[in-house]
C-alpha cells in the first residue's frame, strides 16, 4: 500500500534513489521458461539513458543491469526476478546548494511535508531516474509478450507548439528511433531538434507529448468495472514523473463529437470500420489497435535564476546546477512503451484465469 | 484482481446489473462513530437519477437505497457497510431486439469475448447503471471528509463545441446545480441546454467534458512512485462509463509551454503563486486546489438507424429503443465527485498511517 | 484492507451483523458459465443453520438466500455474484442486559476498544453467523471445483476428550452427515452425541476438531514463498470463530518424527508410499490428498452464572440468555468445508495463469 | 499474486535462491525517521546464520547485509527499503548429483511441475536460505516497534520427544540465547543438544517446535473478519520452510477443555485472569500478551541412503550431501520472531487509519 507496487499477477516493485546506491526492482510472475534476451533489455535502457544525444542531458550514466535473481541457465524460472542498477556518475554535491531549498514545482516540498525527511541529492526517491527500473520490467513483459505476437511502438507526437498532425497510420513507425527527438516524422524531427536546442539555450525547458500505439493484442483483456484497460493504461501513464494527461482512442477530441460521427461500426468479422474506440469497448480490448496519447510538463528545474524559499519559508535565489534535460519527451518514449506493457502483461495473465 | 473492487484502506466492492435484481455494493474501511446522513445519500442519488430534467433519459428509476450493515443507532460502527438499491423500473423487453446484436461502440462484442455470455438486458453489467454503487460510496466519503473540511465541486465545462473558457475561480460553483446541464456559466448553461436538445431532436448524442475541483486537502496525501495522487484519481475517472481522457492541472496545455513559464513559485507560507501542479508536487498533494478535467465521449445508443452486426457476424439493422440520454455530462457530474471523493478517501486514510 | 476481503482472483467480501438487516457477500471472481444449483447452497447452508439438531442452538433462522447479480438465465455470468440473507428471527432484546457489558472470551471488549463503538446484538459483526456468507462462498466454489473432480470432506475428529483415533482413509466419510454430530465413526458419534447433551444440561460448552481431507487436486497449487497453499488454508481456517489452532499432513506430530520416518517415498508414478506431507510440498500440490484438522475452543456463551465487568470497569454478575451451541464443530464442518473450498478455487484460478 | 510478497502497509517482497548472486528484498511501508542500527540486524542475520554452533549445518555463510536504499544519513525516508545479501560460500557441486532426482519431502517434484523448470542447486528457491529476506525485514519491524514498546520473544519449546513443560512466564527468556538449540530451560537445553548430536551421528533429522511471546502490544490491533491477527501470525508461521502446525493460546488443548474452564475472566482494570485467549479475542488484541506455538517437522535431506526417483519415474538411490542441519528450530527462532514482527508492524500500522 505504500506505493512503490504496480500490477497484481505481473508486479513490479522498485527501489532506489538518484544518489544513492542504486536502483531496481522485483518483478514478480514473470512466466517461467522464458529464454532471457540481456541484449535487449540494455538496449531499452541505453534508449532512456543520459547523454544519449546532444538535445538530452550530459549526465554519464553507465545503468548496467545486474540479474540477481529468477533466471538459471538463460531460463526465467518463474521465481523472483530481482535486478539491480548501481548508480555510478551521481554528483552529489551537485545538489548540496539545494539542500535547504524547496525547488518550485519539484516535489521537495511534499516529499518533506509526507516524510518529514528528505534526500535531497539530485530529488532521491522522486528522481526520474526511478525509472530506470520500469524499463527493465517494461523490457522482460515486452520479452514474454512479442511471443504472444504484441507489439508496442510510442513515439513523440508533439514538443512544445510543433505538433505531429498525421495519424500514427501514415506513418513509418519504425523511423522513430532512427532521430535524437524520437519523432516518426523526420522534417517534423529535425524542427523539434532545433527548437529544443533554442529552448536549451536560453537556460529554459518545454514540454511535449508521446502517442503509444498497441499492435496484435487479443480480445478480452481488462477487467471491469474498475479495471478496465484503459483505466490501468491510464494510471500507468500518470504514474511517470512529469505526466500531466492521457488520453485514449479519441480521447478530448471526442468531447465535440456526435454520437452518429464517433460510433465505430463493425465489419462482419467483428473487426470495426474506424477506431475512436482506441481497440477498447466497455474496458476490454477488441482486438483493434490500442493507441492513446501521453502530455509531459517541462522539466522544472531551469538553468536561469528563479526564486524561491527554503525550509524556514524564507525566500532564496536558485539557479539549476548538473545536467538536466531541456524536453524529457526523447527520453520517456521507452518508459512509455514500458508502463504499457507492464499494464498489457498484467492483464494477459489475468486474462487466462478465465480460460 | 477480478476489478469489480476500488480502493485499499476505503475500498469499495460493486455489484448488479442494469436489468437484474439491482445495484450495490460493500464499503470496506469506513470510520467508524460518523453519523449517518441519508437524506444526504439520497440527495446524491437523485443528482444522478434519470428522469430528473428535460435533457436527460425519462426513464423512471426510484434508486432508494437500503442500508443492509454497518451501522447502528445511526452511526458508522466500522464494519462492512454494505447497501442495496432494487431495480424497478426496469423494461427488459426493451432490449429483446439486440439479445443476439452488437451493437456499435458499446460492450457488447467484448462481454461476450470475454465471458461467452452476455446478460444483454440494457448492457448488464456494461451499462452505467451500475454508478449508482459508485455515488453511494462517494456519498460516504464526502459526509467523513467534510467534517475534515475537504470539499468537492465538479461542474460542466464543455458540451460539443459549447466550451466554458472562464477558470474555476472565477465562477460562482454554487450556481452549478441550478440549471439542467449543471453548468455555473448561466448564459453557456442555457446555450448548452437548447443545444442538447437539438441534438435529441436529430436522434442523436454529443460529448462532454467535467472539471472538478477538491479544496481544503491536507498536504502529504499520495503514495509515490506508483499510487500519485493524480494517478489514482485518473485511474478512478477513466474507470467511468464512456470517458476517454484525464488531465489535471494545467494538463495537456502543458505541452506548448515553457518551464518558465509553468512553475509555480512559492510564497513563504509554501502556498503557490500560480497553480500549474493542481495541488499535486512529485504525486503527492501540496495544500493547494487540486482540479482536474475528464472528457466524454458520446453516448453509443442511437435514435437513429445504424448498420451494425450479429453474434453469427451477419450485417443487420438496428435503431435505439427505449429511453437514452442525448449527453451524458449533466448526469455524470455527482459521479465524478464521488470517485474523486473514493480516491481521496483512500489516500485520507493511507496518509494516517504515517502519522 | 479493512479485513473483509479474502482470495485474489477468486475473493469473497462479507458483510453483515447478526441482528442487523442481514448478511451476505460479494464474489468476485466467479467464473462465467456454470450453471448455478441454488438447491446445493441451499443444502450447504442448512448444513450450519441453527436448529437442525437437538445438540446444537434452537434458534430459528430461516437462512433464505437470495442472489442479487451475477447470475443470468440460470449461469453465471462472470460479473460479481452478490447474495443476501435476511435476518428473520433475531431477538435483539435477548441481549440489551449485556449492552454494557463485557462478556469473558468474547469479542465485546476489543470491538469497543477498536471501534468506538459496539454493535451489542448478538455480538453483531463477531457473532459466528458472519460465517453464513462464507458457507454459500464455499457452496459456488465447489460447484466450480466438483466438475474439475475435486472434492471436500469435514468431519468432526473430537469432542471434548472423545478423540476419534482412526485415520480418514479407514471410514466411510459418506456417514459423516447421518448423523447430529457429524462424525463418521458411529459409535463414537453417539458418545459424543451423549456427551454434549451432558455437557449442555450443566449449561457448559465444550471444544471440539475438525478433520478436512481434500481430493481430486492437481499438482502446481499454490504460490511460493508467502502464499505457500497450505499458509493460505491455515489462515483461512483461522479467520473461522473460535478456532485455535491449524495443522495439516502429520502436523504436530512431526515434532517427534524422525526424518527416516516422516520422509514420503515416491512412487514411480510420482505419488507417494506415506503422505506426512499432507498433498503439499514447498507449498505447492503434489496430487495427493490434502488432510488438515483445526482445533476449536469451547463456546464462550455459558448458561451459568459468571462474573464480568461492563464498560466503566465494574464487576457484574451475568448468566447467558438466549439460545446458544454446546459445542460449536457439528455446524462448523460446512464452514471448514467452505473455507478450503475458497481457498482452493483462488489458487486454481491462479494456477490458470501459468499454464 | 505471485506469492512472494506478506503484508499490505508493511510489506516484504522478497527474492533469491540458494546458489544464485544473492537474497534480499524490499521493504515498502517503514516509517520514515527512524534511526537505523545495522548492528542488530547483523545480529538477527548471525542468529540463523549457519555453522554458528556444533549443532546446526556447518557451511558457511557471510551473510553480510547490503542496504541498497530507502536510507539516508542515517535515517529511514519512508521510500522503499532494499536489501541484498549475496551468496557467497555456496558450493553448487554439491547438488550436481540430485540435477534429475526429485528428493523426498522436498519441492523438487512440485517446482518442477509447476514451473517446468527447476533450479536444483540447493533447492533454489525453495531452500531455506530464502529465509534470510524475513530476518532482515523483522529486525527493521522490531526496531520501530520496539520504541513502542512491543518485544518478541521466540525459544525453542520442544525436540524430539524432548518437550518444555513449563510454561513460558516460569522461564527466564533471557537464557534463550546463552545456549545452543536456544531454550531457556537450561537443563532441557543441554538434553535437547545430546539428542540432536545423537540424531546427528545416524544421519538424521529429527522435528521440533518452537513457542513465540509477544509482549507490550496495545489493544486493537486485528481486522474482523479474515485478517484477524492470529489468522495473519498463522499464515506467516505457516510460510516458514518446514512448518506443519499453528496454535496460539489455548490451542489444541482447548479441544477439551469446557467454556467455563477456558473463558478468560476480566479483571476491573480490563486485564483478564487467565490468557487462554492468548492475547486474541475476534481477532482484535486485548492487551495481553499474545502467546503461540509452532511446528517443525524434521528436515528432509537426510546423511543416510534413501530410495526415490528421477524426473523420468525411474527409481534411483541417493544419499544427502553437503552440510545441513539435523533439527531446524535453533536456527528457526530468530525466523519466528521475525515473521511475528512483520505480521505485527502490518497490523499496527493498519489500526493506525482509526486513530
Amino acid at each position: 500500500m505504500a506505493g512503490n507496487s504496480i500490477g497484481t499477477l505481473f508486479k513490479l516493485t522498485s527501489f532506489g534513489e538518484s544518489h544513492g546506491e542504486g536502483l531496481g526492482g522485483i518483478i514478480d510472475g514473470m512466466p517461467s521458461g522464458v529464454a532471457v534476451d540481456l541484449d535487449f533489455v540494455q538496449e531499452e535502457l541505453d534508449r532512456r539513458k543520459p547523454g544519449q544525444s546532444a538535445i538530452v542531458t550530459q549526465r554519464k550514466e553507465g545503468d548496467r543491469i545486474e540479474i540477481l535473481s529468477g533466471v538459471f541457465e538463460g531460463k526465467t524460472t518463474g521465481t523472483p526476478l530481482a535486478f539491480l542498477i548501481r548508480n555510478e556518475n551521481q554528483k552529489s554535491k551537485d545538489y548540496s546548494h539545494i539542500k535547504d531549498t524547496y525547488r518550485p514545482s519539484h516535489a521537495d516540498y511534499t516529499y518533506d511535508q509526507k516524510y518529514g525527511i528528505r534526500d535531497y541529492r539530485g530529488g532521491g526517491r522522486s528522481s526520474a531516474r526511478e525509472t530506470v527500473a520500469r524499463v527493465v520490467a517494461g523490457a522482460f513483459a515486452k520479452m514474454y509478450l512479442r511471443q504472444q505476437g504484441i507489439n508496442f511502438s510510442a513515439f513523440v507526437c508533439q514538443i512544445g507548439h510543433l505538433k505531429l498532425e498525421k495519424s500514427y497510420q501514415e506513418l513509418d513507425l519504425s523511423l522513430t528511433e532512427t532521430n535524437n527527438v524520437r519523432c516518426p516524422d523526420l522534417d517534423l524531427a529535425a524542427e523539434m531538434e532545433s527548437y529544443v536546442k533554442d529552448v536549451r539555450k536560453e537556460g529554459n525547458t518545454v514540454g511535449g507529448a508521446i502517442q503509444c500505439v498497441i499492435q496484435g493484442l487479443p480480445t478480452g483483456l481488462g477487467e471491469p468495472v474498475f479495471d478496465k484497460l484503459h483505466a490501468d493504461l491510464g494510471k500507468a501513464m500518470l504514474s511517470i514523473n512529469a505526466v500531466k494527461g492521457f488520453e485514449y482512442g479519441s480521447g478530448f477530441e471526442a468531447i465535440s463529437m456526435k454520437g452518429s460521427e464517433h460510433n465505430d461500426a463493425f465489419n462482419t468479422d467483428f473487426s470495426t470500420q474506424s477506431n475512436y474506440s482506441g481497440g477498447i469497448q466497455g474496458g476490454i480490448s477488441n482486438g483493434e489497435d490500442i493507441y492513446f496519447k501521453v502530455a509531459f510538463k517541462p522539466v522544472a528545474t531551469l538553468m536561469q535564476k528563479q526564486t524561491t524559499v527554503n525550509a524556514k519559508g524564507e525566500a532564496v535565489e536558485m539557479e539549476g546546477k548538473g545536467r538536466h534535460d531541456p524536453c524529457v519527451v526523447p527520453r520517456a518514449v521507452v518508459i512509455v512503451e514500458a508502463m504499457a506493457a507492464l499494464t498489457i502483461m498484467d492483464h494477459y495473465l489475468r486474462a487466462k484465469s478465465y480460460q
